[in-house]
């Protein structure tokens, strides 16, 4: 059985001493292992991926025992997550998982598909994905949550990812999901938070154009930055051409986002992450 | 003798072949030549390099005749540009500039190096370049700009080239100098305006980080991007970290925005820019 | 109507006038132009987007009589290609293709795809095009490729796609679609040429792997090139994370290819492609 | 006092906890550290950066008693290295390296520059930096590589920096300096491979050119990889235009392996190399 382990506590002298001791006392092979130090707020952090038999409570309890109190410590079995994904009318970034989920590249179960439009229903329905549509018509900003939350809940997805979905979440319904919703924006954060980032882009005469992919938090386009990348433009591309050519950095950005998170080789810290890769 | 002609203007059917046809039975070589019409706003913008002879006057008032009256014509022989550097007490772009200066590869003479303050001073020396130290000690920033203006004014300079100066310039000053003054900013606009640009990106947890070279008007940071590049960076880096691996990219991106605007291949047409290369 | 005009011709002086003086006259307005020099050969190509109504036949011979005897000139109208995709079993480029198409996004019409294999037959069963399989074993080269081209030369495909399609084809087999094949090789050619350039870059150290889009022609992975792009690799990947990790920039490059392709911007000269985009 | 210890032999369990252990005993306190286990090949590589004060010969012989007996194990004072530079006549990569020296940013000692040409000497003469000029004509290659290394040694460098050294090193003269001498090549190797990379990239219609710095061992530009990058380039470059493009990317991926290099970042290992960073 291969499993992974993610320490996180405030840093002191011997740590990967005292924790690759119990790894190695347990009979554990360490077949991964990385570990870094913030020096800025003297903070520690650790991921291993290890093989054998073990047991978990045990293991967690010894590496309690020589870790400071304030200590994170999760230790879980190496497999795929269970996920809900998020859209509008937008099928690139969809497009892109249902194919990896199809051929078994996500390492994710896509368990449902949640839109507040109709017009991706037909393409779910090839991939066997259950679709919900949910509609934002004439409800409040609440209303629609609530019932976004009363099709998903019941799924019991550890991640909701937001595959272009247009759509501001409240705190509200965000609180249920800490570092577990992962959105991608049409921009290179923090330039162009909030709606129409390539109109913004077009007006502003940038000559990169960027997605990032994020953790959600209570403030819009503000949490912790997972992956981003860019493309070049130029004076010939209006804010349309820029959004189809976004297109690809943007499912690529995300793809990337989600192996890193759904492999457990991102921290959260100080709404930052740190990521072993 | 070779030439550069740039013309813009609202567009209309038939531009190219009246400008051509004039080219054309002025005796004179096309041999470089670029058009582009921006649809958004109807606009027209043509960039050519001739060789031959030509009466300069004669070829513009033949443009003119066949133009919309609102054309901006532009015929200027190929040649260096005269220019001075404004600098504080960063050396990276400095030192890279004059290397290309020393060697000829830069396409402008450097008439002198002001600064406000003496750091870069000795290293100027090495390369024969007049260097001007302009303390803002105990001035306010109109008279420190005045006392500048004294200096540069003389050199006559067709562009004035800021590699670091760490300066904001009020629009008394730059009024003097439109789209004439080429500011290095050391992130990817319009990410992180103002002070101290690699301390936001390291208190937002940016994954990548970069330079923006624009052209200065009267809002800070806000003029028109002539090139912008970006490199990667994660949480191994904090913002000191952030700004040395930085200089990299804005020495080059810099160096790339000279290479366009002297070799004339930049438009500005509504504070943006269009760049035929 | 749109149409595009595509021009190469040896270099004269006045060829931009009058071949823009015929389509004004003809009452065409250019929405698109670009012309480009080969100094080196003396070579004049061009590339013109026009609207408006017109007798291609009388177009074509006006241009004839002022362009040198040995000009190329195509004139056609703005509209999806038809194509045949070719694939094996890797499914990453032909669900991008798949997807693409789907929404029309592709500016393609994909005819029907074509297999070695079984293993796609279910996927592209989902989006409703034929697949053939056509399977090696046991048949000479020239016996499979003969019955390849019994399936493929019905659809009076106007390009070949080869989304990973892994066998060499003949000069016998080539020479029906000169310039009209577009494959992905999965390495930054002219590196790694021929099987498993994964291994070759694992074996040779380097640091960036990369995928090429090319014009087929007779010679092995020697055909024009269209776009090329790269990503960082690092000692922590053997030939088969690179192979994984290889996938998203092949399926792009390819994409951007065909994009190009499609859209009438890319000339071939002297095995290689000139591309106005 | 800071310290860097390298450690690589065959992989066993327990290494970690072993190493770091002695280092945790010695009251040492890691700031930095890093591992990797190359599974094809079943090899471990560590680096550590300490802190502390240390005999060196007892802290490497606790290490040998625990490690496997083929383990390298390397400790040294964190510190500038000592380097000669050799150059032809190109000045970029030269005029780079001087002014980070000057500024101190190279984490290295330019000791002494040689030269086959007298081009650089003037410019050198700037930066106070002894130049030795070392003429090939009418010499047998190992003639003149006798007469370089006579000027050399005395220097006791630990690094020679081929920065443009345009002369291919016999095996009689790099057998001196095994994973001491660092080159840059002026494409993406493996691609054009000896000489005239730029006019063999022009010939092949490349969409790309890229640098490369290597470790020069027996056979030309087989050495290990270091790091490489690649910018774009098209149709409108001729191998001139690319031979002065490339320049930028060769200065800059130089001096990014000199940094790795320099604060012992890298390890080679079947003509591979290992880069913690």
């Amino acid at each position: 059985m291969q499993y992974i382990l993610q320490i996180d506590c405030p840093d002191q002298k011997g740590l990967v001493h005292k924790i690759s001791g119990i790894l190695f006392k347990s009979g554990l092979n360490i077949i991964e292992n990385e570990e870094f130090v913030d020096h800025v707020n003297n903070h520690f952090f650790m991921r291993s991926e290890v093989v054998g038999g073990l047991n978990k409570a045990k293991i967690i309890s010894k590496l309690s025992s020589v870790l400071p109190r304030q200590a994170h410590i999760q230790l879980h079995e190496k497999k795929k997550k269970n996920i809900v994904v998020l859209v509008t009318k937008e099928y690139h970034c969809l497009g892109d998982l249902l194919v990896r989920h199809h051929f078994g590249e996500l390492n994710a179960n896509i368990l449902a598909i949640v839109s507040n439009h109709l017009e991706l229903k037909e393409f779910c329905g090839k991939f066997s994905v259950p679709f919900h549509h949910i509609s934002a018509e004439g409800l409040e900003r609440s209303e629609h949550e609530s019932k976004v939350l009363e099709i998903v809940n019941p799924y019991k997805a550890e991640y909701l990812v937001l595959a272009k979905y247009m759509r501001i979440l409240t705190p509200g319904f965000t609180k249920n999901f800490s570092n577990r919703i992962i959105n991608i924006h049409h921009s290179f954060l923090p330039a162009f938070i909030g709606a129409k980032p390539y109109s913004q882009a077009y007006n502003r005469g940038v000559k990169l154009i960027g997605a990032t992919a994020h953790f959600v938090n209570d403030t819009l386009d503000e949490g912790p930055i997972i992956t981003q990348d860019v493309i070049n433009t130029n004076h010939k591309n209006d804010a349309k051409m820029m959004a189809k050519a976004g297109r690809d950095v943007e499912k690529i950005v995300l793809s990337n986002a989600l192996k890193l998170v759904f492999a457990d080789r991102v921290f959260v810290y100080n709404n930052k992450t740190i990521i072993f890769q």
